[in-house]
């Protein structure tokens, strides 16, 4: 196997491909000064299973241009098999046809990447697993979590009590999974959706976690305003220290400080979205994956 | 038929909905905060012909991105057919792989119009015409060069002589079909590309330009160079008054400056680039033609 990282993960390509011991192949690409994309592989792909690494984060349609592009340019040149690794999918929360004559976003997302070349897909804490059914080729998720709660205690927290943010089956997945790491417990908070305005308030719930360092497991944070709440109903109950460990982190409008505001010590994303707090990689989670297959 | 506008071409669809006489299907397209784009049909498509109006100019990929939701969801709701009028088809210039490895950027868009669901695809003044031939689907090429020259005619420019920037054939064919209108004559400037840098320089040619209106037809404007150095060159020969129309005036770099600096009156272009000089449209060219099918 040979590893090609696409604009948005040229540091994680690399990551992958050390973890993976399999070389990463060259690519030059860059932008015209019009805006157009240009990218040119600079090794040969023939007859090679090739794993390409394009995170789909904003700007999510450059992003899905450059992977396009990437994709149909690997299976014209003949690559045996095109492997996809995009930690962050894109367009995955229009899932369905709510309203007549709406775009199923990610069902139209999957049928581009698929009919441009790849042969398997992998992401990470996928907003809504629902999406991968839209998939004919393998589609699989795996989750940051693990990840996440080791880069916690490594920094010293304390027999954290870990938090899901809301009660879907994902989300308490996630957090049981980072308690089972950790050795601790897990609890989750209870949110309740406005189904006309799309606002989403987390419930006061009481929780055992007096004097304790508590990480909050989510998939996303946008605004930062439902981890910011969970935050203070945690903070109210008496926790010692609260963590929000994400693996997306997009942290729009002034997200990270809000979260400060809300009390919160640390807050740690994943480089799915690369930026400034974007500590963990994901290349161990991935490399993983395909190792045992 | 049934005209639907895109997000780059909502005003070009209304004109070209009066022109057609042909209902336009409302429509309603929104960025959400992270970027993702969302898009609803709010009539029924089932069964029509739909006419999709979406040029492709810079932010070229977020335009792309956009077309593909909207063909994928006219055909999921059984459109009957879906021609594509895209007067700017961006990635017009990567034609073929001149170095090994590269993208063939307008092969692969061609792929993605077409698996996408368009039918047909109509666009004005493409770069290079044999970007068509990938295209399965039937693709054709109109001009502007007709309605540019009457926008000048109707400004009182007087008996121009109409100049291609190049002796290339479409731009020789434009110009012939501009100075026809005019009920004038044309001629040609000779450009020299350096193939190592990729500059072009307009060569040095005599003309019988003396104390005349020029008019100079290109087929698009990027930084402005190339027009500005031939303008330099007309008024250096007597030229009365320089005038540019060109089909898309991408305009980068401060191009206008650049070309008023040079000494050219007006430069104009059309809503295949909708900006500060885009004063004319080409919804009668795609109006006439759909109309003598």
């Amino acid at each position: 196997m040979r590893v090609v990282g696409g604009p948005s993960s040229i540091k994680l390509a690399e990551n992958i491909s050390l973890e993976l011991k399999a070389p990463l192949i060259k690519a030059q690409f860059k932008r015209f000064p019009d805006g157009e994309f240009y990218f040119r592989l600079l090794e040969d792909v023939e007859g090679e299973d090739i794993l390409l690494v394009q995170s789909l984060p904003p700007p999510q349609d450059q992003h899905i241009v450059e992977l396009i592009y990437m994709l149909e340019t690997c299976r014209e040149l003949e690559a045996r098999s095109i492997i996809v690794y995009a930690p962050y999918l894109a367009y995955s929360r229009q899932d369905q046809r709510y309203l007549p004559g709406e775009a199923v976003s990610s069902k139209i997302l999957a049928e581009t990447i698929q009919r441009a070349g790849a042969s398997e897909l992998y992401t990470v804490d996928i907003h809504n697993l629902k999406v991968l059914n839209y998939y004919c080729i393998p589609a699989y998720n795996l989750t940051a979590a693990e990840e996440i709660i080791r880069y916690f205690l490594s920094k010293g927290v304390e027999k954290p009590l870990v938090i899901a943010p809301d009660d879907e089956e994902d989300a308490l997945k996630r957090a049981e999974a980072a308690a089972k790491i950790a050795g601790t417990d897990y609890d989750w908070l209870e949110k309740k959706r406005d189904r006309y305005t799309g606002e989403i308030a987390t419930a006061e719930k009481a929780l055992n976690v007096s004097g304790r360092d508590v990480v909050i497991i989510d998939d996303i944070i946008s605004t930062g305003g439902t981890a910011a709440n969970a935050a203070k109903i945690l903070k109210k109950q008496g926790a010692r220290r609260v963590y929000v460990g994400v693996t997306h982190a997009l942290l729009a409008e002034n997200a990270l400080e809000r979260l400060k505001e809300a009390g919160i010590e640390e807050v740690v994303g994943t480089d799915s979205v690369p930026g400034p707090v974007s500590k963990i990689t994901t290349a161990p989670i991935i490399a993983r994956r395909l190792k045992s297959r």
